[in-house]
């Protein structure tokens, strides 16, 4: 497929359109989609590469393995609710999560900067130990290389991840099928907003904190339920729009999600409106989505709703897009919720009902909406 | 230990003498083996950490795995011999094999800086792609970064590794025992130098090619013959000289070496005098030592031998360090070779007999010598 002859094959991303790698190439959204398809894919493919989920789903000796890996270049390094080495815990462990492992072991590779303040790489490295031991999970081996001031920017992290699958469900998007209805496991947008925040110097009534959080636990709750899980997608990058249109692309289905029933803090919502964003794109670290069959929906609603209680004032938008009137109800028993479901085959279609009854296709993230938000 | 209780410590590092991070916490010496021991370790503290190793052994429901991870920052990005993409795949899977494993999958993490030349990126790609197949490892997941120009130096990788370890053979520091010898397998310095000719623009009568391999099969041949491996470890960072110095600490001996008996190719030696190096602190990516028990030696050299025949002149060095006079040979057939044998217990040192008989110590790289070799 790719320089299996030695061939000196074409560069697969047509040059004249994109001649150097643009910031939108790690935004999550559809330049990192092509980037992925055409280049990478072909170039390493094989099966479990193939199946393009959160983390590798390996076959070893009787043994069923995940694998995953993330670099995080978040900036600000320290932000309300997080910071980049809770960050680089919790996002790895939730890419175990979502293929339903008990995640395990962890590696940590620092990129640094020349000229790092040395108490700034010990809050890094507090915060990773202590983010380690909340997700359970240890860190068994690492790296550490300082690149000259100005070739970096404070610190990079990657973080790879181990865990075990001991459940035998298949868990990914082929196994999603019309008739699964999608429920999203809180409120959306905050990580990003937070992010955002800080970095425009935002002020608002409250502190918007990031939702960064583990989410292995819960996860393992609704296998050890019985809950039948057919796909998993936690919300990071590219935000609920780009996780659905990516889960509709492979599984080939049609989802149809109601606007109504995504529920955004309202103070995000507020910070969405003054930057011009819509809470469907915007990042999260500490939610996902869950297609489950519609029999089972209530009781996985019962577990998750466990997990994440909220008394924060939680927002549905129920005007009109150009005037926008937000109820805020006390939704501390009310998210997690359904929010969707898949509607039937298709060539991976997202359809939102607006809050004013229309239909419009969601698409996936174009353009780089966010960077470095993690 | 640390933050067990979540008090808030004080950094480790001697704030006053080392406020910031410097070059040389990335180098492979005594910084980046203080920031390792005094922080790292202690706070990420777990028993398999602990061993300190190249990869991490795991045990995990009835089978023994590996894992490991490193980032690359080489720069220039492409070099006589071997590219970044290469490298990444090589060192890790190398880091692998340094506990007997059977390096099976990897990971790769992109953090590439706005504004890379997409060709650029494509050859880095079909490079990891051509050397995962020569590898016989599948790259099963990974994640791609964009950080703003300015801010990265065009493509950072980190590539982490998952090996099986189907020995029952504790491959450790902790495994040396006072009369094993210690076995080189080839000639050292060619990474480094050719990193360094490149960037320093010199010219030589032959291009120095990095030794850049993976070095898997041989290590596996070795157990498959059943010589009895008490530790390995590959020559990078720090070169011999660091690698020998950590093995000695962490399994409390004395190792001595002789110097006549560690071969350099002949330009290399050559340029390191020009550029006032010494070719036992320079890092290599296909080189590694190997510490076995004496009646396993010759055994082990026979087959070493049939993966790193060369016919490149070798040189020996013979002479007094003020006038070096080298008399190189063809030793097609006599590197890998035994370079020393553990001469006792101790707190960990080296010593070395030198060409004109004295013995000195040769500690740890102090400082930084190659910033961004691998």
């Amino acid at each position: 497929m790719t320089s299996d002859h030695n061939f000196v094959l074409t560069c697969p991303i047509p040059i004249q359109q994109y001649p150097t790698v643009l910031l939108a190439h790690g935004g999550g959204g559809k330049l990192m989609h092509q980037l992925i398809e055409s280049m990478f894919v072909p170039a390493f493919s094989n099966q479990t590469l193939n199946v393009r989920h959160d983390a590798a789903a390996i076959a070893l000796k009787g043994q069923n393995l995940a694998f995953t890996t993330d670099s995080y270049v978040v900036r600000p390094l320290f932000f309300p609710g997080g910071d980049i080495g809770s960050l680089a815990v919790n996002g790895t462990v939730n890419d175990l999560a979502m293929v339903g492992a008990r995640p395990l072991y962890l590696s940590v590779g620092f990129i640094l900067e020349e000229g790092l303040p040395m108490e700034t790489l010990w809050q890094v490295v507090q915060s990773i130990a202590q983010a380690a031991r909340a997700a359970n999970v240890q860190i068994v081996t690492g790296d550490t290389k300082v690149v000259d001031r100005g070739k970096g920017d404070g610190i990079f992290i990657n973080t790879s991840g181990i865990g075990i699958i001991e459940h035998p469900q298949t868990i990914a998007p082929q196994s999603v099928q019309p008739g699964d209805v999608v429920i999203l496991n809180g409120d959306i947008g905050r990580h990003g907003i937070a992010i955002m925040a800080v970095r425009e110097g935002l002020e608002f009534e409250t502190t918007i904190a990031s939702d960064s959080a583990p989410l292995a636990d819960q996860v393992l709750q609704l296998l050890t339920a019985g809950i039948e899980i057919h796909c998993l997608r936690d919300l990071t990058r590219g935000g609920l729009a780009s996780a659905l249109n990516e889960i509709a692309g492979a599984a080939g289905v049609e989802i149809a999600i109601v606007e109504t029933q995504i529920p955004v803090q309202a103070e995000v919502q507020g910070a969405c409106e003054i930057l011009g964003l819509d809470p469907l794109y915007v990042a999260n670290e500490g939610r996902f989505i869950a297609f489950v069959p519609e029999q089972d929906a209530e009781r996985a609603l019962d577990i998750m709703r466990t997990y994440n209680r909220t008394t924060d004032p939680i927002t549905y938008r129920v005007d009109n897009q150009d005037q926008v009137n937000t109820r805020s109800l006390d939704h501390s028993n009310m998210v997690p919720c359904i929010i969707g479901r898949v509607t039937g085959k298709s060539a991976g279609i997202v359809k939102m009902e607006s809050r004013i009854g229309a239909q419009r296709i969601v698409d996936m993230l174009s353009g780089e909406q966010l960077p470095r938000i993690c």
